[in-house]
């Protein structure tokens, strides 16, 4: 699906930096201001620590910075939105003008990324090309409850997709979830952190399958697990599409889209 | 898992009414107010129209509550948060205080009632006892938002979740997500309207077998489907708790939990 367009272009555009000087990537970014333009909206990375972090997950952060100073693992910069000139031919193309509103269009955010600081999903993610790994840090916020002071499984589900998703798109381009199937083992304690395991297992033709489990900081319990996410490459929508450039698109073989695999007119 | 206990007590809350009186379920909401008592924040139903509601939506939940006039169908509140009385024991006995500070367990949310009318998941479930089925409107707004103009993988298998366990729960009490299994055919339009139908299929022990899938409202088009979403009921929290009245529990046996079915220490 194009989720992993956006979330690629949110990403190398993170890459190339942003006008006006860069952070690095372990230092804390400025507070969080209620008024701001949208301009710094758009290009904030909230993939660094900020103060809602507990200790777990700030120290895991250092641990997975210190893996990428030889290069071997590599911080994923994260984005709310994509600026709107990159993304105006897209939704020219694929948007309904009759269900959403020039005003909607306009406030459009990435899911995980809707919420204020510490109230819903803080998490930062890093990559090994070589291991075809992605590693999530998550800690869900008070707004992401289901049972009383647990995260919502829908939460979870939503974090598993993220990084399957990220996962496949890193080894093959454009891609869209196909299959998730995730086994809910113990239910995760809000405002705790956890790791978000995922793994290239196989790669058939435009397929990518992934496994992906979320465990607790000290690895000793297993919280979910996603077993086989299909993931797919989604040629359609990349041809004809002049605004994207993925510098890595893999693919062994090229298949027609399948009938149910064309949005629906 | 305990998101249904929480969602059961908003329900059963619901039913018993409001202090101060009653909207008709049909009837306009007050308008939403930025600033307002926490009292009001905590009883307000959710799944009424609202400004944000689109036609086709509006359309699909009057049909709907004509559908309850012979009683044959109901339509379930749904609440942001549980009063504090009702799950001061439960948290108590379950939460970290290590974890949480006393300011974010006041700050929980039930995931999906916290955006602001129309940004992120509207929608009502109608259930049909008879039937074993419960129906979900739902419309995705621009904070749910994956591939560009598109809802957001994580979002919607937030929807399945919630609709499958409610089926669950209304056929047999305290539940918990083990598994879910979905698989998406075609992105879902931001702003659109969907029906999630889900219908339980079978009952083993202690075991709730649960389908469900998401159409377009003329039902020409599917979206996602969820096969087998297996929904298990959970008695070790049920025992011991004070709080917590389930008036229809029904289990075909008692079976003792498995290792992994109770929360780690």
């Amino acid at each position: 699906m194009l989720r992993s367009c956006a979330a690629r272009l949110r990403t190398l555009g993170a890459l190339r930096g942003p006008p006006g000087g860069r952070r690095l990537p372990g230092s804390e970014p400025r507070p969080a201001l209620r008024s701001f333009s949208s301009e710094e909206v758009i290009l904030r990375d909230y993939s660094v620590p900020n103060p809602s972090w507990n200790k777990d997950l700030r120290l895991l952060f250092d641990q997975f910075m210190k893996k990428c100073e030889d290069g071997s693992w590599k911080r994923l910069p994260s984005y709310k939105r994509i600026p709107a000139e990159k993304i105006q031919n897209f939704k020219t193309h694929l948007l309904d003008p009759k269900l959403m509103k020039e005003e909607q269009m306009s406030q459009t955010q990435l899911f995980t990324r809707s919420f204020d600081d510490g109230l819903g999903f803080e998490y930062v993610m890093f990559y090994s090309d070589v291991e075809k790994r992605m590693v999530c840090l998550f800690q869900g916020g008070p707004y992401l409850e289901g049972p009383p002071g647990f995260v919502h499984g829908g939460a979870i589900a939503t974090m598993i997709d993220t990084t399957v998703g990220m996962c496949a798109l890193m080894a093959g381009g454009v891609v869209m979830t196909a299959n998730l199937n995730i086994n809910y083992k113990r239910p995760i304690p809000l405002c705790s952190a956890v790791t978000i395991n995922s793994q290239l297992d196989k790669v058939e033709g435009r397929k990518f399958f992934v496994s992906c489990n979320v465990q607790s900081v000290d690895e000793k319990t297993l919280y979910s697990e996603a077993t086989n996410a299909e993931v797919e490459a989604n040629l359609g929508f990349v041809s004809g599409s002049s605004w994207l450039q993925i510098p890595n698109f893999q693919h062994q073989d090229s298949l027609p889209l399948r009938d149910d695999q064309h949005r629906s007119a």
